[in-house]
């Protein structure tokens, strides 16, 4: 639970039953990690939050009016993670957008969660998911309320060990993880998935992108089989919370902890991209 | 709005922000006509929430309780529409399901919105729209709480004197309204599309594939090109709020509102599986 919540900037745990966030999924939603009284990649977050906004049109709130409720709300711990949520407001039944929006706009700070500081630097268990995503081009990138498909994914397996599931498209292509997304390395070149159909073009994902050409690291975005992810050197996800992490271990196939992941691990860290692990 | 709420067996207007219904959109929702203090079909909406329920591994309530709760509504009015939200209940953040659910329990009484009574008798206005249904077969049928689709497309339109939009898959395969299912006849047999990898297979579309072999009616369940879709005799569509409309128009072609159609409808009504248009 949140350890605080502010609904259109006032301190609450509640939101209307009328709500489309609830009724219909209706709303898009970031998640930001506060690090030393620091919310990093702030500007990356609202520029994605204002993407999602702008291609469902629910209208998006005044950028300082979430700065002043966010602040409000960071002035409680200097670490943990904000969560805010953006929904088309309250609505009567039917499908058809209300006449007038009013956005509603929810903001919750969270405390970190337990993960080991191993899992970033030993690197974690995978596993390849059964359920498959969903091509929605008019979906695809967004990051919306609509996550059953991500739940079917994650509850296959309630094994601690497995730190992530790896998600394909109908066509057995690599996608993402149920909450990351996914890089490897091959003959010296950093892939990671297409997500033009399905998938979350994530931060990090961006950041780690434009990193590569800092450090010399060719980039590449590819379609990708998994029996190619499966013959990759390196392999790691990214979030904005958890960071970066090495995959040691998808199903039965091991994979080094390779001296690339570690640097741009670092090299993010270093930056101020993403959290240092707890 | 409704006209009143409960939530969990409480009166209220509100739930938690960290229900997973609004995080995720993790639930299930049932939408059932109230005529004359009757709740229509609601052993098969029931039968439906439960099979949903079942197969998103969210417990369903008992039948018990949620007679008892909706029948505390019910007797506020004796017309409108009673809805069901079934979440998977409080957790916290990330998309595993929690060691323990209690599923959150939101029943709503609506009054009747304000259509036109011509909508059953003469028919109403349909328009083909350009967003496409994905298919998937793990949520195919299930009416759970990630409507974001159903926004989009219904979202092509405001003009009111269109009261449906007919749906696509991206094999464009008619699948169904936005809100509706949809049936036509064509040389005396009774279409409705095959619903195996996207849609919801209502309540009405049920009771009608049942009905045709009483009233003599040839039905047949199949694979829907829009350009057969528009060479048909008949076409209509159903739910169990509208009952049923004939369409007279899909875009620039018209359709004879038809004597099955009329003998369809009329059949529901008096057997009390659809509302008597008001």
């Amino acid at each position: 639970m949140a350890l605080a919540s502010l609904v259109n900037g006032r301190s609450s745990d509640e939101i209307s039953l009328h709500d489309r966030g609830l009724q219909y999924g209706d709303g898009v939603f970031e998640t930001i990690a506060l690090e030393n009284a620091r919310l990093l990649c702030w500007d990356e977050h609202i520029a994605r939050l204002r993407a999602a906004c702008n291609q469902l049109h629910i209208p998006m709130p005044d950028e300082a009016v979430l700065v002043d409720e966010v602040s409000r709300l960071t002035q409680i711990t200097k670490q943990g993670i904000i969560k805010i949520i953006i929904t088309r407001g309250l609505g009567g039944r039917g499908y058809a957008l209300p006449d007038t929006v009013a956005a509603t706009r929810i903001i919750s700070l969270y405390a970190l969660g337990d993960c080991p500081h191993e899992n970033a630097t030993t690197g974690i268990n995978a596993r390849v998911c059964a359920y498959r995503y969903t091509q929605n081009q008019a979906l695809a990138g967004i990051k919306h309320l609509n996550r059953l498909e991500q739940i079917l994914a994650r509850s296959e397996w309630d094994d601690d060990a497995i730190a992530e599931g790896i998600v394909l498209d109908r066509d057995d292509m690599v996608i993402e993880g149920t909450m990351s997304n996914i890089f490897y390395m091959a003959q010296e070149i950093l892939y990671t998935p297409d997500l033009s159909a399905c998938g979350i073009n994530g931060i990090i994902r961006q950041k780690i992108i434009e990193l590569a050409v800092d450090l010399n690291i060719e980039v590449c975005i590819r379609m990708t089989p998994l029996a190619l992810l499966m013959t990759a050197d390196e392999v790691f996800i990214c979030n904005s919370i958890i960071g970066l992490w090495p995959i040691k271990m998808i199903d039965a196939q091991s994979f080094p902890v390779g001296d690339k992941t570690h640097k741009i691990r670092q090299t993010l860290q270093k930056r101020h991209i993403i959290p240092t692990p707890c």
